[in-house]
């Protein structure tokens, strides 16, 4: 699986442009260890993974995505207790990209974000957010999912 | 999945009985937190697994193995680095239960183990050891895999 290039800013009061596609997303993290570790399962549109992260990258980065079935997803449900988000991802076109919004709910409700994906780093720089982007987070630790799922939105209190 | 209901002893110098099976295994773990959750890899004569486990018992206790195939082992592989072991199973048969005698490989050579599984807790209270079997392990936390996986025979040396 190649590498995710990615810039991720938070949304605040700007309206948002027509999705060209809405889907609902539930994820929890099954395990997450201190080496940088993590086993994330995730349902979106209906479709069921578990996912592999380990490394912060550089070559010994590893994600593995494994598509599992929808009872599969049930049984492994349990194993996220205290650790999940659901939120609603609204794709919107921009000129040569699809920026991800993300609007999460229940104990996150009130917290967007959106995401933009690049092929290499060259286009990433070259990226101008358009005005309806708030402030830049990528890298940001405080709105990680993995972080934003077991902490809530106390983790952005700081 | 049912509860596993098993008794595991040590083997020392005594002949085993001939096995009807015989199988390579090796299994690392992706993942063992804190709270008792474990990930683990394993290919067993040639079929491969992710097993993810939580709790230590009761209700609360999961237990969820996916089928993956040899490709999605081989990507999955790298994230157990640091946490493996390889060890040959033996399947000998007692009177109407199987039992699994471990041989341990690599770092590990040396060790050698046998477990029984059964239906219920009565009939593991009700088994009696074969002359063949070594001291009781059960529930000894310093022969768990994950443990001799990540620590080595150090871990049975105190």
């Amino acid at each position: 699986m190649p590498l995710e290039i990615e810039r991720k800013f938070l949304l605040e009061g700007e309206a948002v442009p027509s999705a060209v596609a809405t889907e609902p997303i539930e994820q929890g993290y099954i395990a997450v260890t201190g080496d940088g570790t993590e086993v994330r399962l995730r349902r979106i549109a209906g479709n069921c993974f578990l996912t592999v992260k380990r490394g912060k990258g550089g070559f010994s980065r590893i994600e593995v995505e494994l598509s599992v079935t929808d009872s599969e997803f049930e049984e492994l449900w349990p194993a996220t207790a205290g650790a999940r988000l659901v939120k609603t991802r609204h794709s919107v076109r921009l000129d040569d990209v699809l920026a991800y919004v993300d609007v999460y709910e229940q104990n996150l409700s009130g917290l967007r974000t959106v995401e933009v994906e690049f092929p290499s780093e060259e286009l990433a720089r070259a990226f101008t957010p358009p005005d309806w982007f708030g402030p830049e987070i990528t890298g940001s630790d405080r709105y990680k999912n993995r972080r934003l799922a077991v902490e809530g939105l106390s983790a952005t209190a700081v």
